[in-house]
């Protein structure tokens, strides 16, 4: 096979991005690290602009997707909640079924 | 439904874009005008950039795309071939399909 056929998906709400690839793996690293500080460095993304991402998706989520956790060891960071877990692991199956779809459609290209 | 799903596609060759939403606009808009110094002019972009598109597509195709004409009423304009036709129709059906997948999938976010 000459040709890949790539793809990025976003979601939107009310005509404005509330999810996207870029997003998702700022949540991953929140995920990971506790920290939105962290998450930010290590995305080398400045704290504001990543405050901002978490801002506009917990405001346009049905639910919180992230809240300050307080208290215990890792008092003051940031915590997934159990939606916006269920959120990025539901973006995550839909961008990989687009990838399948796509792959189904490689032949049409090659027996043009 | 609050949420849409977006997405973007684009053919890749040997790790270069090939074919994305733009290079398909101006294929279009050549084959609308029969030039390419038109079709630039309709998508806003400059001659020169419309040239390098065209010339990137033409260079990773199985097939030439777009060809000069000449002679004719036309003649010194561009046109695409039928190969360049399919192409284009191709990249629109895979694109629609696309859609519609992702159109499938939208359930499973609101009913997180």
């Amino acid at each position: 096979m000459r040709f890949k056929i790539k793809s990025r998906i976003w979601i939107e709400v009310d005509e404005h991005v509330f999810l996207g690839g870029g997003r998702v793996r700022l949540l991953k690293a929140i995920e990971e690290t506790g920290s939105l500080s962290k998450a930010a460095r290590s995305l080398k993304i400045s704290y504001k602009k990543a405050w901002i991402l978490i801002d506009s998706v917990n405001k346009s989520a049905n639910e919180p997707v992230i809240v300050s956790s307080v208290g215990g060891k890792n008092g003051g960071g940031m915590l997934l909640t159990p939606y916006g877990k269920k959120l990025i692991s539901t973006f995550d199956d839909i961008n990989h079924g687009c990838w399948n779809y796509l792959d189904t459609q490689l032949k049409k290209l090659e027996n043009l």
